[in-house]
């Protein structure tokens, strides 16, 4: 202690206020760290939070929540339509990003996708009529994880939207996402103009049935050893998918050419995940989705099982809660913006 | 030096070696680098060398081959025929790995290529007649670095062979290799059994003219930014092409696609490269050897531009020197072998 003594002193304090008040008034300078214990000094849920510590029913729940997220072995199976194959998926339901919101509430760019969605579907034929529509209740909002779907940004899935289908036979579940539409103007960032349609129609069409068709000639893809390697290129698989992508292409292009399918639409196709880096985000996703899900539900369990936002809450849930959403709003980002905006 | 000579003394010595003879008759531990300065006594070669130290001359000389190193830009261009593109090069021609060597001195690897690329010819019928003619005298063997070229292990060109070519507008000089033929039983190895000639012939009839299609297609290829992406992703670009040959292929493959070539053989190329993560490799070396070859030829410059090895010599090229090869017996390397050998 004496030579820390010989020095001046520079005070951080954590806690009670008390003890860098006293610091500050003898004239050394003190920070108080933001940080009080839990509980907020109820003294009924501290006791219910120091029970938890260590408790054996919750850390065997963990341990089980933990091993079959270890064990879950996500596999590329095919490419479905989202009406078809996403679980309780309804002819008009639209799936967003995050925790659950209604219309009102929610931020531009997921309504700006959602006019989009619905332009696409063909419900409305402006998007002054769509928003109208989205306005009107006569269309239902869920979250993708309440249809075990996940898609990045706005994370629009509509019904006739084409889905990557993840799944997982260690536990028996299946995980899904939509297909990457590349940079620039795109759904998930709230377009909807005439190009970004005619692209999620092309998707539809021509890129998902290509796909499929490819996927069949090749058999379903181990997604861990890719994504593993992928790590091992550079990729941390989210912002930068450039190797997963590239490692993708050069199983799915043999399979694409044996598949049958048209050569016009497999020379498209290949040429547009050729010119997305992106392109593996949506399976990634899907895949972790998979890997969480087989996570959660498990009693007693407090892993977190999704960490989700929707542009104005972001929202977790715990393995062992069911299906409750725990929010809290989300702060605004310093964000990175195209030219002109 | 007080507390050094405190602990227990362990001692290495470099030079004269009565230094250490001293310590070790005093019973110390003392290791003898097996190191003398350069020149081995010769005052003139010693004096010789001194003067070649911060020679200005040389210095701008070697500034100025570095330059051109740096400077070169080397560009995958098209895919050519030995016999037409490769300068210098005759019918009765084959071209080896590293410094010039004649037959009766040629390691088993080198002659069972060679013997391979005779029969690939047509120039005889079976694998004795190949070695009879390959004795005889009637081929010539020279070095691919002669001929501006390149390729790995054997380093076997023959006329008929296809090459990349590699072009360096900053410099204005091309540099070719081979094509990689995947792993196992291969040319470069020194195989030649009839699954080795009938991929060789494959090669030569439907991989070449696809490619050359697929690159008039897409245009030339800048090398640097890809191989500096590859090495981002963990390849080095020798012995791991994993990244460069996925890039190659993002690049290739639509523009394969559009080229207009048949489709059955589109789709046999692109399996066969997506199937070889070394496919990259022997544009990796075409693209250093145009880069060296612009270095070579400075007057006065000590630069080594070249160093290769045939399996019995190794060789160096110096950027001043010309065409002189600066030779040393290659060391036997402790080698891994494919199982059965």
């Amino acid at each position: 202690m004496k030579p820390l003594f010989a020095k001046p002193l520079s005070v951080l304090t954590v806690g009670v206020s008390s003890f860098g008040d006293a610091i500050a008034q003898c004239g050394a300078p003190v920070t108080q760290l933001d940080w009080v214990p839990p509980a907020g000094g109820d003294r009924q849920v501290a006791e219910a939070l120091a029970r938890l510590l260590n408790e054996p029913m919750v850390e065997a729940a963990n341990a089980k929540a933990v091993d079959r997220y270890l064990a879950a072995q996500p596999r590329l199976s095919t490419v479905g339509i989202a009406r078809e194959v996403l679980p309780r998926m309804d002819r008009r339901m639209i799936l967003h990003a995050g925790p659950p919101i209604d219309w009102a509430r929610m931020c531009g760019p997921m309504r700006g996708a959602i006019v989009g969605a619905i332009l696409y579907e063909g419900w409305a034929d402006s998007p002054q009529r769509a928003q109208a529509l989205a306005a009107g209740g006569e269309i239902a909002f869920e979250p993708c994880h309440h249809h075990a779907a996940v898609g990045p940004m706005a994370g629009i899935i509509s019904p006739s939207m084409p889905v990557w289908v993840v799944t997982n036979p260690a536990h028996g579940n299946s995980a899904y996402s939509n297909l990457n539409e590349g940079l620039g103007k795109v759904l998930r960032f709230g377009a909807n103009s005439a190009e970004v349609l005619t692209r999620l129609k092309w998707m539809e069409k021509t890129l998902a049935p290509t796909l499929r068709a490819g996927l069949e000639a090749l058999g379903e893809i181990d997604l861990k050893p890719l994504m593993a390697q992928a790590l091992h290129m550079g990729d941390e698989v989210h912002n930068r998918n450039a190797a997963a992508s590239s490692l993708l292409i050069k199983k799915l292009v043999p399979a694409l050419l044996k598949s049958g399918a048209p050569a016009g639409d497999v020379a498209q196709v290949i040429e547009f995940i050729a010119g997305n880096d992106h392109f593996f985000l949506n399976i990634s996703m899907a895949a972790c989705k998979a890997m969480l899900d087989a996570a959660h539900g498990v009693a007693g369990s407090s892993l977190v099982t999704v960490m989700a936002r929707n542009g104005v809450e972001f929202g977790i849930r715990v393995s062992g809660l069911g299906d409750r959403w725990f929010t809290t709003p989300a702060p605004v980002v310093e964000g990175l913006y195209f030219p002109g905006y």
